[in-house]
Parts: C-alpha cells; sequence; structure tokens
C-alpha cells in the first residue's frame, strides 16, 4: 500500500476575515482526501480586539511583538474564536475537526525567543519540538487537527508563534511519518513579479531567483519570513510547498491551477 | 481487572479567578490516578472582558442570555483564554490535557434553546448528544479531555451551555462506559445550612431535604441549576456526586474531607 500524503494547510487572516472566501475554502478543505491539518492565522481581528481594549500592538519585520495583554488577546482571538469557529465551520462539512493550541498535548514545544539584537519580542515561542506522535494518532483516526499559531513552554507559559511557523515545522517534523505538502493559501495568486498586478504569478520560485526578487525589492515585507519559511521546510525534508489564493483549494493538483511552487530548496 | 472509574470534575469561576486556589487545585487533579475529564466555567473574566467591550451582560436565574456578542465573548474566554491557560497549566504538572470545547470531534451536540415562559435565552445550546466514542478513545490512551462550556448545533453554530450541565452532561453519557462520578469544586466547602458560616456544611443532600431547603430559602439562586443538574444526573446513571471546595481535592475520598454528597436521586 503506498503511503499516503499529508497535507498541511496554513490560511492567512485575509481569508478568515473574508466569509465568503473562507466558505469556499472550508467547501474545498473539508474534501481534500486523506490525512491533512490546517494551520490558521488570524492578524486583523486580533488587532481590532486590541484596538477595541486599548492594547498597542507593536509590530517588527511583519512579526508581532507580544507582551503580557497581547498574548491574552492571541489566545482569546487565535485559540478561541477563530480555531473554534473553523471547527464548528468544519463539522458542519462532515469533517471531524479537533482544535488545538500548541499546549494541547503538548503539541507544539517552544522556548521564549532570547532578546536579539536589541528585540525583545516578548512572549513569542521559537519551536522545539513537535508532538508528532500525538499528531500521527489523531491523523490515522481519521481526525482533522486545527492548529491556532499558539505554543507553550511546558512551565505553564503560552507563547505566540507565527502562523507561518506553525505551519513549517508542523509539514517538517511530520516529514518523518508521511511525504509531507505544505500549502500556503492567502489572499494574493501567488508570490507577484509585480505587486499591483494579481496575473503576474510566479510559477516556481527557486533559491536563485528568490535571491534576486529579494534584491530588487520584487519580494519583501511579510512575504519574506513566509518564503523563508518555505525554503527552509524543503531543505529540512518536506516533499513541496505551494504559496496560492485561498480560492484556488479546489484546483490543486488539477489542471488549470494558479499559484507558487517554490522549488530547489535541497541544495 | 476491575473497571476504572471515571472522574467528571468541574470547577467554577470563582476558582479560576483565584490564582493560588486554582494552582492547588490543579496540583491536586494532576495527580488523581486513572481517567479523568476537567470542565471548566470562567465567569468573571468573560462579564470583565463584556465590560471592557462595552457588551452588556445579561442574566437570568444564574445563567447568562447570550446574543452574538456575548457569545464571541464566551468562546474567546472560556474556549480560548481560560481553557488553554489551564490546559498550559496541566502539561507543566505532566498531565496530557487536551482542551475542548463542544464542536471538536462533535463532542457536544446541542439544538439552540426555544423561547420558553417569554424568555429567549439567545445563542445557548440544549445539549442533545455527547461523542462518548470519542472522549472514550481520548481517555483509553491516557488523555485529559478539558472541557470549555461551549456546545454547537452540526451547523457551524457555537452555542453557549452551562458548564454544570456540560460536566452532568459528560458524566451521565460516559456511564455508559465507565462507572461515573462527579464533582462540582467550587469556592465553598459545600451546600451550606447556613450562608454565612462556612462550617455548616450539609454532608448528605437527599431528594426530600433538598426540597426542604428549597422551601425554606437555604438554597437559592445559583445553586438551585447546580443540584437540579446533579440529582438528574444520579436519576441518569452516574454513580456519585459531590459538591465541595477546591481546596478539599486533595482530600477527596480520604479521611477529613469535607462536602456535600448529593444522595437518592433514584427512586
Amino acid at each position: 500500500m503506498a503511503q499516503a500524503e499529508l497535507l498541511v494547510v496554513k490560511i492567512g487572516g485575509n481569508v478568515i476575515d473574508s466569509p465568503p472566501l473562507l466558505a469556499l475554502f472550508l467547501d474545498s478543505f473539508a474534501q481534500l482526501p486523506g490525512p491533512k491539518v490546517l494551520v490558521h492565522g488570524g492578524g486583523k481581528l486580533a488587532t481590532k480586539l486590541a484596538g477595541q481594549l486599548g492594547v498597542a500592538v507593536q509590530m517588527h519585520q511583519g512579526r508581532r511583538l507580544t507582551d503580557g495583554p497581547t498574548l491574552d488577546i492571541a489566545v482569546m482571538v487565535y485559540g478561541g474564536l477563530v480555531n473554534k469557529n473553523l471547527v464548528a465551520g468544519l463539522q458542519a462539512r462532515q469533517c471531524q475537526a479537533l482544535g488545538l493550541a500548541g499546549a494541547d498535548l503538548d503539541l507544539v514545544r517552544a522556548v521564549r525567543r532570547p532578546v536579539r539584537d536589541g528585540v525583545d519580542y516578548g512572549l513569542v515561542g521559537d519551536v522545539r519540538a513537535v508532538n508528532t506522535g500525538a499528531l500521527r494518532a489523531l491523523l490515522d483516526q481519521g481526525t482533522v487537527p486545527v492548529l491556532a499559531p499558539l505554543s507553550h513552554d511546558g512551565a505553564s507559559q503560552l507563547l505566540n508563534t507565527n502562523a507561518d511557523t506553525i505551519a513549517s515545522e508542523v509539514a517538517v517534523a511530520m516529514s518523518a511519518h508521511f511525504p509531507t505538502s505544505l500549502l500556503f493559501c492567502f489572499e494574493k495568486n501567488g508570490v507577484l513579479a509585480s505587486a499591483t498586478d494579481d496575473d503576474s504569478v510566479i510559477a516556481r520560485l527557486d533559491p536563485a531567483s528568490y535571491a534576486g526578487y529579494l534584491a530588487d525589492g520584487t519580494v519583501s515585507g511579510g512575504m519574506v519570513p513566509k518564503l523563508d519559511n518555505a525554503f527552509a521546510a524543503l531543505r529540512r525534508g518536506v516533499r513541496q510547498v505551494y504559496i496560492f489564493h485561498a480560492q484556488a483549494m479546489p484546483q490543486f493538483g488539477q489542471p488549470g491551477f494558479v499559484g507558487t511552487q517554490i522549488t530547489g530548496g535541497h541544495e
């Protein structure tokens, strides 16, 4: 029997913020055959709640700096509101979803990020271990894990961890159990050669072309850590990585699919 | 081999609001041998957040009326902040905890409560089914489910359900799989004969004495649905029900234990 392929699919905050896009995505995600994991962000809802509560949001290179009140907001929005509504939406689509944060089943163990280059990220976790045994047991039972971007330190402290990083680390760790594909779904058609042209999708991106796009500014901002994660995932054993619009989920692996494949991280 | 006894333990919002009491409780809960489930409320934190967000909280006979914004707060606080911090605290105590809301694994399926006696409770769920197979599978693996007081309707809608009710319904449903004990831990020493005397614990309460205490006002307010749940649970197959202070958890089943045993619901 050929071993099943595992899909680790990450959706960004913009997908969650758009109910019609989210519904379309969930329809197709629920129908994907075989083992699968959903990882989600949820940026704008957290920012909105922080504003309502008078908690200042600080960003550094596309990543959120996390003090105590900001962590509580992340736990409430990512671990609660977004996660449980995604699970309820998947259950309504006959998908046996289970929402998880990093502390659940000791799934994503992290250490608090040390101060680097004068930047204290606060309560942010750098992933140290993924409980692949627990994830595998869930997948073998047909359960679909839905992961919030939260880790923990094993000593009662929850930590904020970038959702792309969670997706990447889970895909890398699970590559020991399954041939694993990592799919980043967001609100653009892929990595664009021209930021203002949605049709300028770069079909394949390798380390050399990435270096060029970085140098000329084609790729910048939040796309940088996403692509760094993608290449690192390929180097660490993930079979394939794609970046595409959440609305293209139904076409993934089919003719007519539009998106960017990240390749050649293995050298 | 004698079948293991299942403990379903519910902690109230006042326990969660007191860090030292909560730590003491988690220490003893983590050490309980055998299969166990933790069910939690989280009242004051939700009320506080509602106040900060300008969402009015409406109560009716000790139960929260739930509109859309109030449900979101419940999902954030109960399903997120409280649930995930409890899980992180248990993981730090080497307890393989898994936080769950009713939508996770289709664990607690409910129907939205119909308007009765002119009262529309809003997005409140009356429990219709507990997924005992999924819970049993988790317990058989040594996992400790931590349940937030949330249900779902199977059609994407999360619903608010009283934590005592979740605990009671789960204990009743699991009685088909395990001899099950239901323990309500809160901030008083038990059911008190005199509200102002913490030492006036009624050691055993049966339907006849309960009727008397109801008639003379000894038992009132939020204790009424708690005790109604308790007697109903006994009638529906739960082996034993106790109500006691969270700080008495280490003494449960030991000499010196102080609390109220609810008895005689079986006639």
